[in-house]
């Protein structure tokens, strides 16, 4: 992707996770790991691992990325000739050690792990922004939990809400997100160990030691059998980030619909160089949602590439894993750019308070006609009251009136309620339902969570 | 979908949880709930909700299914015309009752809570055909684990593996499968209901006692907020379904490779009416293989649409709910039919062991360079070995002799290797590295899992 | 899909063309046509076409769909069990004839052009819709051409243009997706026969007359060669439907927004049991528009499926080309579906001038603020021209006051222009630039096109 | 995406193409475009378009890349920090100049002008690729028009074809794509020029003229009408390059398959540092196969996002657009790599006509059962002559006989047949319909097309 856009879709720390310099990191790393592990084992002379080890703290910038690329189109991937490479640059100090560079693995056990130790890394920091994310929305439940706004559904008003409401019902799904990383953690975390077939054949009968040391080594899990081409693991990943991109999604969609000029109940915190325009000082564009959106735009798409590729031939297979590796890593970015965004918005939102109040008045009363409904069919039964608010709506209509000043003009009414019982049924806040009570539960659910 | 399908790619049992009579049927489980909860709670007349209980016994089949249809139309969801229908039903017997068919609730309250039930009998079928996946490939990885056959990589031909290894390793997928699934239940099988923005206003102060009573009517777990529009756990199920339709569609496509008329390593079982053809009698057509196949190309696909449904607008959403409503039926009965067929194989495979050997000799001992190499290094030197098996090798490929044949016509081997011990080297089966191990650890791995 | 959800998202004719019933009509319409250009070029006995053909005449109420639907399960497509269902029809009459039925054709020969002609009707309803859609839109463009509203962006109120200048732009969009239904035509209406590799081999020497004769009798194009394999034309049909759709998509998202309640600037046509609420009288939900935006969620996906099925097996292939007879059908009917209720809409298209006036007047005259500064430039100077009215954007945000009235204060501006000169510089009307050329040139390119 | 694999899955002058610096060059030729146009008609002094485009030719060295990415991501897009640097850049040399750079136009002008010239130059590539692509394969039809080969349907053996016949097929879907291309270029390489609402209303009536001028000066069509939101012309590009990648598809997979090494009837071209493995000698990796399937993977997924993407509010969007710029270019460059591969192994395919010849000796001639009883058909009559062949089939499976030998001992078929001629009648050449004249479709269909 252009470089000019990862400041606009990506976030910093996750694209630097997946740049071709932390890519040949991370390979080096399970390099390093595979020979400390074999020499632990007995499998190669220690002090080949030692060589190598050693290599390997300065071995990147002893890469030559251009020659990388070139080789990359002709062998097919990435770690055959890096490889080649690192091999050398153990051969410089070391030609006996380097022979014992890449012992029994083939190039997929290099990139599998690297993607994983990748995955780990970023799966670190999404959690970190999961977790302000969660906190930030817990914090605008509790702020304005009892500030009142419409309720919308199929883009019309319906009945009144509490903004805490619809930030407490984000921030339930940042607690599902983060139960479901935790939850798979520990399958998806896993070593990739297994030679060309995946029986690590010419590593003997130490396979499956060396597979433990290496894991061990990793802090990685030890998987029962190579996973070459049984992508779940990858793609239970990259399922996860999909949902997080999609909650995402949703909110920026109701931020952005929420900053309509016309409605203008919430604004995107400002920033210098962000939106702004002499010629057109009203606009407030909704940048952080753009972003937020292209990705959860972009995300399933990506999804649809990731599970299509799970489709894999016999031992390893070709076409559907390099799929992957284009997919995946963009997947990482735009979550994390999504999260960047939408933490920075949860966390500055501006709430106009007196446009919700303006807002949920546009209809002139017809939003509560319910709520008169249910408060006066007590004591004119439920049928009258129905039948009477119906005829009232029609007339508020009819004479665009405002729905209180008609039931208010009503006899039927007059005889059981006051003008300022009347007002109090009208007030948005007296029909609110148990929202407050599922404010409290999300609040409840959070307590030891957020850190 | 056209029915002439459904038996290619459909399952019978999850097929009918998603057929509109069901769905109905479901619908009607919901408001009965719900009749049930808020009588239990005192917030309608105990009277009523025993009407409509005893209604709800005969209902389904005085639902007119065509003004339902038509209904659709008009309304923009189903549940809106059923409740008429349905009230309509209860007011036949029972007037007053009528009056709280529904009551506080919306359609997509309904909706919602029928989707759930569908999905948890849906899944109950999926748990049981995975369980049945599972122990047979375990099976075959038990009774093929010596059964040696060529390992394939890029789609060509590598080293050595165990037709039980390749089973194994299918095998470890069920079980990620069923641990996933495990995992996720209590978390997506959740009620819903919330009113029309969430509230459950019309209920006054006992919203909450009523969600409380109505999820304990389905057995099914209290979300701490509604949630119309986050739609994360729907996806979560998919995204499930997803997985285990990718897993099957890797099988798929390794036994339709197999099965192809030069390789014909294994078999699909045979059937009445399936394949055969008199005028081609050499044909094996893979038919369960391209069910299987052509659910793992659409079900990607339909997640995209799911993934992109997130995106809802407010308290309820308008089009991003109904795709929803289309994609997540077809994917639980692509999900189940994949399974069904994948099943039927893993429990009927035929397995060829004369051809798996045939084939391991195609490329005349070319595939045991590299165990010849690690035998012979041991007592010539591991740069020697190299060198002499590389000669060998483009003997072998210039005189289109075995590999063998020429290894063993070398001064140097003879000089260490009997023929016998030669031979011993060039035996598939002495250079199957940790297979056995990762074997046992699979079949370790099931103990107390498999029913 | 549920027969429930057709009204909904479906169109009654292109449901109709692929149906169950309709599908095996098509293919029955595809043997005659074989039989008959076989006949007509001796290859079969006249007699035997004959035979055949008249069978065809009542062969659907004979078909047992039960049994097709269970025999397509075990031989993997519908055409297989149809041919022997339809070969014991014809046996019935005539035993001799029997032996004829299907001669030298493979399955996906009859699946195949059975798929073209289903399409072929279904382009020509597409095609239909397409022109009224077309003329509904450019008469909407023709009679709001001067009703002003505020043009937005980022969902942000940007500049004046007039509700005709967004027909016009829908109306073109229309425009174009006829010329590309025109261009495609030829090239995709063409007639598949090559029996079980695309040799015709059985045939013997008169396959190709035997084509030519076939698509003659089915008024198809002439292929050079089978095409069972490469399916771009497949693809490209579903691609054209694709645009179709996300062209009516845009427009179901800008008529769903200006229906919000706070918007209300246009609403769909009202209909019996359509939207209405007597609890919240003020709903206007935009049905329509939430079926359209389904289809405009779910046809990308699928084309994802499409495009993916385009990698085939060698001469025919398995799983690709199945997965292609569940989205191609859905496709034409989703794109049906979504013009249906378009063309719905923009005939019965209710417009609220008055409430486009008030949402103009929202910003105070801030969206005027450019046209004021091109006003009064060539007056004082562009520089000068900026700075004032950037202050007095400053001052209106300040004070929350109108700019007019700021402007109107300011003595420089005075100096230059009167009262009536600035109210009509403020006037939206005054600043629409070109837009009525474009309207002229779109309804200028219809002409001769929309019957 | 990794630069390192930019080898494996792009190509060079289309990844030039959309490069961070082609882009802001392509903007700069859109602004030069702009002035000159608005010098031509009066709409800006003559003397500041000479200067703007005096600028613009050294304008890119001066760009700050860093800057601009940083400010991307606070405006939403690459457009607006652009002008601002471009401006600065003018005005450092002529400061009345610079007040009319990007006059009238809004960000998305240019994006899109941008957009539409580098579309131009890419589709260019992807033309001349095309018509490599299209005479590499009618070579290969002409050249192995007669090489018999197996055909293969559902991965089965069925009936002998042609590998020039494959080909053939291959050629007539780059025919189709190139008749595709020509048909949509004049309707999507078109100007795009709206300000900021498509009203061009600060260029007052002088809109039309300059649209004009501007298209004129940018060699573009003129659209009838802005279509900032109407994005069909896009998806249009992007759907053909989509089919473009589909057919490369199936042609990779089916060449992979034809280098099983079981099957080993075709090899991509061999190059230095590609496929080769010491210990695997006999290994052949598919590399550039690998490459295309991963692209015919990925494409099909980014055509899902590119038709969501056309579900765009009002008059500009958001989101929606932004999506855009990430996969648009993507597609283009994953098509231009995937026909880079095709074309280079299409002009360096290996044909191994033995293996051709062996594999079609792997069934023992049942393949041929169907031309044994089309040949004795006319003799003894159709039934006989399938029972006959039927038998003879069963005992050449039960005996592992070949069924030439079965066939000639039957006493029936020595009555009509000599040893000779039944020869004759088992060659797979004597079978192969009407492949010749499908062939000379295909190339005369070619004559005055290919360069």
């Amino acid at each position: 992707m252009s470089q000019l856009y990862a400041s606009l879709f990506y976030q910093k720390d996750v694209t630097e996770i997946f740049s071709d310099h932390a890519l040949v990191t991370y390979m080096i790393k399970a390099e390093v790991a595979l020979a400390k592990a074999q020499a632990q084992v007995d499998v190669i002379p220690k002090a080949a691992a030692s060589s190598i080890e050693q290599v390997a703290q300065t071995a990147l910038k002893d890469i030559d990325f251009n020659n990388l690329a070139i080789a990359t189109g002709l062998s097919g991937n990435i770690a055959i000739p890096f490889v080649k490479q690192f091999t050398a640059a153990v051969k410089a100090v070391d030609e006996d050690a380097s022979r014992y560079v890449h012992w029994g693995a083939t190039s997929q056990d290099i990139l599998d792990t690297a993607c994983i130790l990748q995955a780990r890394d970023a799966l670190y920091v999404v959690e970190r922004q999961l977790q302000h994310a969660y906190a930030a929305s817990l914090e605008l439940a509790e702020k304005y939990r009892a500030e009142v706004m419409i309720g919308r559904t199929w883009l019309q008003q319906a009945l009144p809400i509490t903004f805490g409401h619809k930030a407490a019902r984000w921030a339930s799904s940042f607690k599902r997100d983060l139960d479901r990383l935790e939850q798979m953690k520990a399958r998806v975390l896993t070593a990739q160990l297994g030679g060309a077939v995946g029986s690590l054949a010419s590593l003997l009968d130490q396979g499956s030691t060396v597979v433990e040391a290496y894991a061990a080594q990793l802090n990685l899990s030890v998987p029962s059998c190579t996973w070459h081409g049984e992508r779940d693991r990858i793609v239970e990943m990259a399922g996860f980030l999909a949902i997080v991109v999609g909650n995402t999604g949703k909110m920026a969609r109701d931020w952005s619909l929420m900053m309509q000029t016309e409605i203008a109940e919430v604004f995107e915190p400002t920033a210098k160089g962000r939106g702004g325009s002499s010629t057109m000082p009203h606009k407030r564009n909704p940048v952080a949602a753009a972003s937020v959106l292209a990705a959860a735009n972009r995300v399933p798409a990506l999804m649809s590439s990731i599970y299509q590729s799970m489709v894999q031939e016999h031992e390893r297979s070709l076409g559907s894993w390099h799929a992957e590796w284009l997919a995946l890593p963009e997947i990482f970015q735009l979550c994390a750019g999504a999260l960047e965004r939408t933490v920075e918005v949860l966390q500055g939102l501006e709430v106009n308070s007196k446009n919700m109040q303006r807002n949920i008045e546009t209809t002139h009363g017809l939003i509560m006609a319910e709520a008169v409904m249910m408060a006066i069919a007590p004591k004119m039964g439920r049928l009258n009251a129905h039948y009477l608010v119906e005829k009232a709506c029609q007339q508020a209509v009819a004479e665009q009136g405002h729905l209180q000043d008609i039931v208010s003009s009503f006899a039927e009414v007059k005889q059981y309620f006051s003008a300022d019982e009347l007002a109090l049924i009208f007030k948005p806040e007296s029909y609110l339902g148990n929202i407050q009570e599922q404010i409290d539960a999300v609040l409840q659910e959070a307590k030891g969570e957020v850190k």
